[in-house]
């Protein structure tokens, strides 16, 4: 049919012919090498004309997860999930939820949605951008309420106002990093238990608060520079894996950002996707942006 | 052969076969309505990997520009270009200029390129993060030199240290707004005739201090809310005429955002797009940026 249709055949054909998950970020390898798999497109969604492609894709990215939880990155195998859940619709609340990556320089005073000063310069904007380009018809509200220097403890804390009162249908969640750092620079004692049950704990009181929002879960990155160094590992790569192994748990999508950033490193060194290892650039929100939004199938 | 190939296959096909120019903005209403007429994605730039497909769109944006000098902006009829000007290379300095459509609230002290503060929150960070996340091998450069209430003279005025010196390979302008929304308000005397004659000359000095560079003349639009009334026609579709034209005469790439928004106010009010009329939304500069990228094909 087009573009879409082209592109979800491509990366579905492999689910569905193989039974073998796909990553995104393996498509995106194999994209590089001129290989055929290819991703949907950041700025090209088009739910209302391809239903049975964008099924696909979400279809997909629900077995990402699911597989995520229970097999190793490499040579992953699962079964079509059976869920499908709806796709946006009308007055459909999208929430942004995290630290100072999601937050990016946002203007905490401004809470109104689609309001540009309120959702910062990061990939919560580039999203917002997208999603409401592309559906203008659909009267969507996207909220960024990331707030710099926030671990799960600091979510939970502002949880009710900050998400359960929006009543988001789709729920972003990037949270993890604060929680490692700030235990390096000795302002913190979580550890990686703490952080799994808080987070655990977390999705639980979300689901149900709110069963009908799609959670999305976020993997936590770091890259090799700037304030990133090898006290980080391998406590790092064990909460990392918290956030994947909850993804699998709930049953909710996973945006692979590591294996995204991972990957980047081959085409540009580590400064030029997060000057800090930590902090995205334009190169790196946009970077996430486009991977967020090719994982969810939105 | 994959994404790129199939959507630039699609629109290219209607310029080679029919000898017809199909606008960006008239493939979007054939999306719209269900037709197979596809623009190349936002986010999806593969230069490297389909030389001639690239081609193809950058043609048909200087057929677009070519015709449009020459032709009512409906029924469109042109020959293929000869012009086939190389795409992004290493090291490509981008440059986005204009008043403060562009400038989007960019901190104006920060003059460093591919920093998300000097960008803004508008179509030029937007087409950043596109340009910087699809070509991490190129160590582009990315400016915003748009400032705010700024008119064709001011440009003129600064032009030597926010243009020229900077040396960019592609330089994108937006500028013609406040030109007459500076006289609406006594604030200022120009004319139609002033505004084209003055932005020629800015043109020409372009042209000769930077030979090379590739120019992009975006077209100056207003929508009909906020303060956008009946004071400011016919004389803004005058103006609005006159960079169309210069676009001709100069053979530059043209981007048009007032028919893309005479399109867009078919799926949600003017004020979805552009609160004031003037100023886009999250929504509008998306839409902006995706267009910007369809038509110019970078």
């Amino acid at each position: 049919m087009g573009t879409i249709a082209a592109t979800t055949t491509d990366i579905t054909a492999v689910a569905v012919t193989d039974t073998r998950v796909e990553f995104a970020w393996q498509a995106a390898q194999n994209r590089a090498a001129g290989n055929v798999f290819r991703l949907p497109n950041f700025f090209a969604s088009e739910p209302h004309m391809q239903p049975a492609s964008r099924r696909d894709v979400l279809k997909q990215s629900l077995m990402l997860s699911a597989a995520a939880a229970a097999l190793p990155a490499s040579g992953l195998s699962a079964a079509p999930a059976e869920t499908d859940k709806p796709r946006l619709g009308t007055n459909n609340v999208i929430l942004f939820q995290g630290d100072s990556i999601t937050d990016a320089g946002r203007d905490r005073r401004r809470g109104e949605p689609n309001d540009a000063r309120a959702l910062g310069r990061g990939y919560p904007l580039m999203l917002a951008g997208a999603f409401l380009a592309d559906y203008p018809e659909l009267d969507l509200k996207v909220y960024n309420r990331g707030i710099s220097g926030n671990k799960v403890p600091d979510l939970d804390a502002r949880w009710e106002p900050d998400c359960v009162e929006l009543k988001p249908d789709v729920l972003s969640i990037l949270i993890g990093i604060n929680d490692l750092w700030h235990k390096l620079n000795g302002r913190y004692d979580g550890t990686v238990e703490s952080y799994q049950s808080g987070y655990r704990a977390l999705l639980e009181r979300t689901s149900k608060a709110l069963p009908k929002t799609r959670i999305v879960i976020c993997e936590p990155f770091v890259l090799r520079t700037g304030a990133v160094n090898d006290k980080w590992f391998p406590e790092f790569e064990q909460r990392r894996a918290v956030a994947e192994k909850l993804a699998g748990e709930f049953k909710l999508a996973y945006v692979p950002f590591q294996s995204m950033f991972d990957d980047a490193v081959k085409s540009a060194p580590p400064s030029y996707w997060a000057g800090d290892g930590v902090h995205p650039t334009v190169a790196g929100h946009a970077l996430m942006a486009k991977t967020w939004r090719d994982v969810v199938g939105l």
